[in-house]
């Protein structure tokens, strides 16, 4: 048992350079083969599904984690679909991004490299071991994904696609490898392999991400819980607060981008407030609020400190009246944690101030907060939303799993010219 | 004592914003002031670092260590002067490095922040404390010194010439802090603060490296070790080859950058070799070649499997003769530290095979490893040359002590039309 995920990881590991070396017309193919071979395995695919989401429902899983797990002919066409759409964005291997001579002569260029091996770490979603594989990939990279124990006979099935795409290719299987075994001692291993493992992604609930943190010896890049914030300031139109309002909570409660927080400037929350907790309430929301927000809407329970510390991830929403754009800046501070913050105003200054005031991985003027997604921002993909103030922070696209190195060219330069010894 | 260290960090986290909210201009004047303070106060910085040295002696430290140590007046001008140049260097704060505007109007932009606290950790060289804290400072950040002990008494008086730049410009002492109590204790305690620091730079020796990266719970950019490689190939310029190796031995072999391992394609060891090999011997270079090395250069002695691991630092070299740039890239991928490569060939073909086969933060096409230096690659100034292939890889400027974030910019943009409310 021991020293197998260490097999797996040197097998991906030793597999990468030939991934690297590809060219970015055949890494194209070589993911759009992956979504073929998903299409046309489709029903091996179902059936490994379905005998998860039977086992699943055998344990009592929650009808939210069910559809989560689920996977049906409309979710696999859609998984197929953005394995294509992520083949044809750009390639980011290779790519010189700055250029600089130097006054001896020495031509100085940044390029960039795939990071190595990422294991990438998640819970109960398939769709996960297709995109997250496929963009490890696109950017040159050998990927170890180890998926929910839940959705394992799924992930098996998509990971035999994706394994096919590879040998129609001729590449080697390894560079796609997936940790069968869901005991956690293997996860624990695998976050120890410091000398193999370039980067470990967890994405998925609290209690995983901590886990990985906890025990990584791998550097990390965590895809940390959004607790974001929208201020609606004095100068704010409130017809256009009311619609991110609405689209923050309600449009998609269970996702990382959602709203959870809203905060009011004192001077308009008697005008903004009870229709935009009208609204709200109409589309199922529950309104925790502070004593102001109360006094304006009777229909808001009352917030207490954890309201505000909250990912609800639900139909909830927390509500606070604050003094000054100061006091709002103070509160995000407070209880923010670095994902999405939004502001709704038509003043510019305070615009400028907002985003001087916060250090999130996003920050948003007059825009939902449900814009913060790698696709929306025109990344094409992603493998999660990093919460990390380190190598990448925000959506994270192909590019994130790239680094720049230094290649440098001259003509026999030295730094020390007695160490020229031509004669 | 416990907790002595996290109040340290919060002090300094606290003093952060007030360093990221100064204007460029101010983030210049403020390094400035430090460069003066040092300049000024120099009489109680050199009877400091000569209580070290005196200590330093009577410990038995070694003659290398007592000199990374010694600061004399020539030395402090050095700093005061590499303070100067940095503090006249590029603002990294708040850069705009991409603006994308998407189809739906949203105006997308990449923005450069501070990375927030950072923790250097590092050994007897006492400018590293003025180095370090100014690059952080210019990229808006905080920081948490700790240097080593030999070096306390210069290490505090050189943080109250920075303090008292901070306390002349309004701005908090805290956002430099040095932790004064060498204990390692108060090390492991640093390196648990994972709500705190955003980054750990261990720089030193190897057993400091793998104690960081061993108990660190925050994120760690690792300057390791360099056992960087020129590989002289069939088509190399024989005399600019020479040159390279002996830029990169002799010039000063205790750097990262200084060459460690020499490979000579066979085609051309016989016409290559002997004169190199007594080039080097000349500057007092002790030669550990391979079989077919010993061959040509019976001044040679017999290299072992660890001489090729080594990093020297030394006035040592290790030689292998390779059939072909394959092999020679075999080896580098074997027994290297990705960190610099150097190729001498007047090949295009083989200078790009070298490029793609080398996974190294700098590799180098007919110029010396010793060109791999923050200065010499237009960085203005270093922190030092990361060999983590995460965040930054090579060497990090004040650019590499910021993150990117996103900043959008909307008219009221949602992203599901039912989330309009307005009448």
């Amino acid at each position: 048992m021991n020293g197998h995920v260490r097999a797996l990881a040197e097998a991906a590991r030793a597999a990468q350079p030939a991934i690297a070396a590809l060219s970015p017309q055949r890494r194209q193919r070589l993911i759009e083969r992956m979504a073929e071979r998903i299409e046309r395995d489709r029903e091996q695919v179902l059936a490994a599904n379905a005998d998860d989401t039977a086992r699943g429902e055998k344990a009592g899983l929650s009808t939210a984690m069910l559809d989560r797990l689920r996977l049906d002919g409309v979710r696999l066409a859609a998984i197929a679909q953005a394995l294509r759409e992520l083949a044809a964005q750009p390639d980011p291997v290779g790519a010189v991004t700055r250029r600089e001579v130097r006054p001896n002569g020495l031509v100085i260029e940044r390029q960039r490299v795939p990071l190595g091996l990422i294991a990438m770490i998640y819970e109960s979603r398939p769709n996960v071991t297709a995109d997250a594989a496929a963009l490890c990939l696109k950017a040159g990279n050998a990927v170890l994904l180890r998926g929910g124990s839940e959705a394992r006979s799924s992930n098996a099935a998509i990971a035999a696609c994706l394994h096919a795409a590879l040998r129609e290719e001729g590449l080697p299987e390894a560079a796609v490898s997936l940790l069968t075994d869901p005991a956690r001692e293997h996860v624990l291993e695998l976050l120890q392999l410091s000398d193999l493992v370039d980067l470990a992604i967890p994405r998925g609930g609290e209690g995983l991400i901590r886990f990985v943190a906890e025990h990584a010896r791998v550097p990390v890049v965590k895809h940390y819980k959004g607790v974001c914030h929208l201020y609606v300031d004095a100068a704010a139109d409130l017809d256009l607060a009311r619609d991110l309002l609405v689209d923050g909570k309600a449009s998609r409660p269970g996702v990382c981008n959602a709203l959870e927080t809203l905060l009011v400037h004192a001077d308009v929350a008697a005008r903004f407030l009870p229709a935009a907790v009208g609204a709200l309430i109409r589309r199922g929301v529950e309104v925790r609020g502070c004593e102001r927000t109360r006094a304006l809407c009777p229909q808001a329970v009352a917030a207490d400190e954890a309201d505000y510390a909250a990912e609800f991830l639900d139909l909830i929403l927390a509500v606070r009246v604050v003094d000054d754009i100061d006091d709002a800046l103070a509160h995000v501070g407070r209880y923010g944690s670095d994902h999405t913050e939004v502001i709704a105003t038509a003043d510019p200054a305070a615009a400028e101030a907002f985003i001087r005031g916060t250090r999130s991985a996003a920050v948003m003027v007059n825009a939902s907060s449900r814009f913060n997604d790698g696709g929306e921002l025109g990344l094409g993909a992603e493998i999660g939303i990093s919460t990390t103030r380190l190598h990448a922070y925000g959506p994270m696209g192909a590019e994130s799993l790239t680094i720049e190195r230094f290649v440098v060219r001259g003509q026999g330069q030295v730094r020390h010219r007695q160490s020229r010894t031509a004669s």
